[in-house]
């Protein structure tokens, strides 16, 4: 057949994320399905169904990772597709769904048309991605690349204190290690933006160059706390007011830095936090992503040259560095095979970069990795209004489909 | 005798302060005394008893104010001296305690040398300065200035859901609304300052012209919330920016009037407050203080046109008046006798502004009434650490005894 009239059925996409958003449907029609939780099994056991439905063979590794694996012709390692089916609290329903919806769309597709695959293709279901019930975010695919040591992992608890391991065996998800993902021809991970670049620009289709570095502080302001009606402003030592100088100075500084560097003070405690009284203590954070290392390395420099403000002269200023990780690159080949199956369908695409983490990122660092983006409208994501056109999905998908055609015919 | 050579005891002043000081002292030997808790109540009975041994008639008002009158020799408005036996949680022994030990110890001097006042002498301890516990502060003396209404004040309820009424009963200090004061031919509070001016000039007595007006605004800048890492500087509407940018305006503008203006942004809270969340709201206060109307007019112009500031296209900006109160100035013939007996007794004085509130601010709408100040060290007030030297004590009854006295003359 002609290649290009290989396509997927957008009802059958449609169907899938319905019947995906069925688990932990929120009355506002957004998703709540924390990892590992009742909602979180039943779409796991829905996929392991629908797999077998498929003739898939599926496997689960002792993360709760779930692989479900079409036979190729060749024994060669399979390429891989897949996200997470968990989400945040009250959040959307494609951020992580969409990704293992195209593993099964694609396999399904490829079955439908009678094409045996050269390679077998595996759908993956990576656990708890969000990090929203068990910390740290990533977790099995960061365990999987060795980031993370799974002893640690199975300790994590909730709020409620049930750890992670208690959760994966109540749950019945508890498999081997023998079955986690070791070897693949490519990772290959759909995704929404969760950004707004692509609808902003009325774009389909993200290439995705890499996964942006980033570099987390926190700063804290020690002056006094005296009476706001009393202490004459000559005599204060307001934590607020040197606060205030630090982030227009910061502000200021690392605006002019490069364009597509991105920079957020997200969390700002005052302390004591009275309207009558002088603050004593302010704590905040300065958070900034870019991919280029040199530009992370100017922001350390402007981030903690803070310290040497005039303002210490009115407050003592701590400046620590919480985190910081390295930009992810995808490999190269692959994210050409997606940028040129995106071209031979004739969607609109560019290459952008991920702002936000993903397995993706993790599998990366020792499989040939790279992603596929569609646009969130307005950007929205981990909320229940988050929002991607169907077209968009089903246009994704297809991008999927035919890199995985374009790979095996390489 | 030579009035110069009447002075009272410090001895007597030192004891008086450490006998209150047991009534709630802490383990750092502050003093925790809530309105009408246990601990107020046995400063109360002490205060009572104290005032018995001294011969004074002893009434309580319907507030649980207490009342213990010396009479005098003509029947006349008595002179009033007081202030506050409650604190505000881990508080000091100074802030309103020392007023009232000053009237007993003015009194109690008066005695001591035979002296009988020719208008009768009134020792005041008003409930509930503080509001710590029932709000609002000053609840008593705003009841007796017709500043609150008594029936919602009986219905304050603390913490655990206690009413006023319930607590004023409890201990035993509700009395007769026949008690109130009424009229006076003076009422004189002493008090700490609570702020740092009359410490840093080395300066004893401070000679009050007035409570200072105020205004407070809340501002509430609502952007939108967004993901850190993937929405592009220019497509956000970060509202803790706005709110940075609000409050360096309105610094660098309240800045340039009056240099005896004082303003503090106190209160600051930034939601989600996450450091991966771009803040989609911000509501913080500007309070600011002055003698001058004109000054607080200006400090309004300046704050209500923050809402014309050209970052209302990133962000919404409502702004909002919380409350405001006019200066309140007191009777210059008593701060004239209050400054003339700091100079017979060559005491160091000076005149200030209180930034704080008092109850003789209340006091003041309806009797003739002022207010001295003694240094506190550092400015503190309302910490366990609240202090002020012995001698400043000392010489702030002294120069509360002079007053009386020369008023009795004038």
């Amino acid at each position: 057949m002609d290649k290009n009239l290989l396509l997927v059925k957008k009802e059958s996409v449609q169907d899938k994320l319905e019947k995906f958003a069925d688990f932990g449907r929120t009355e506002n029609n957004g998703v709540t399905r924390l990892a590992l939780s009742e909602e979180d099994r039943m779409a796991r056991d829905y996929f392991c169904d629908y797999c077998k439905k498929l003739g898939l063979t599926v496997e689960i590794d002792d993360m709760g990772n779930i692989y479900g694996t079409l036979e190729g012709t060749e024994k060669k390692p399979p390429i891989v597709i897949g996200s997470h089916l968990d989400s945040v609290k009250k959040g959307g329903r494609f951020d992580g769904a969409l990704g293992v919806i195209a593993g099964l769309e694609v396999i399904e597709t490829l079955i439908e048309n009678n094409m045996t695959p050269r390679v077998p293709i595996t759908v993956v279901n990576f656990t708890n991605e969000e990090g929203a019930r068990f910390e740290p975010s990533m977790m099995s695919s960061g365990v999987l690349a060795g980031k993370f040591q799974k002893s640690d992992m199975m300790e994590s608890k909730d709020v409620n204190g049930t750890t992670f391991k208690e959760a994966l065996t109540s749950i019945n998800y508890s498999g081997s290690i023998e079955n986690r993902l070791k070897d693949a021809t490519a990772f290959l991970e759909l995704h929404i933006e969760q950004g707004p670049v692509l609808d902003h620009s009325s774009i389909s289709i993200g290439v995705v160059d890499c996964v942006v570095g980033m570099v987390c502080y926190e700063i804290e302001i020690n002056g006094e706390s005296n009476h706001a009606g009393t202490t004459p402003m000559n005599m204060r030592r307001d934590s607020l007011f040197v606060a205030n100088d630090l982030i227009a100075s910061a502000r200021e500084s690392l605006g002019k830095l490069d364009d597509q560097l991105v920079f957020t003070m997200g969390r700002l405690d005052v302390h004591p936090n009275i309207h009558t009284v002088i603050p004593d203590k302010v704590v905040f954070t300065i958070e900034a992503r870019h991919k280029d290392p040199h530009v992370i390395k100017q922001v350390e420099t402007i981030v903690e040259n803070l310290a040497k403000s005039p303002s210490q002269e009115i407050a003592s200023i701590n400046i620590s560095k919480l985190w910081e990780r390295d930009t992810v690159w995808f490999e190269p080949k692959l994210r050409d095979t997606v940028e040129q199956s995106a071209n031979s369908l004739n969607y609109t695409n560019k290459r952008v970069v991920s702002g936000a983490g993903h397995d993706a990122q993790f599998i990366a660092s020792y499989l040939p990795s790279t992603m596929i983006f569609v646009p969130s409208i307005d950007g929205k994501s981990h909320m229940e209004n988050e929002k991607t056109n169907l077209d968009d999905c089903e246009k994704g998908i297809n991008v999927m489909l035919h890199t995985v055609v374009n790979l095996m015919e390489s």
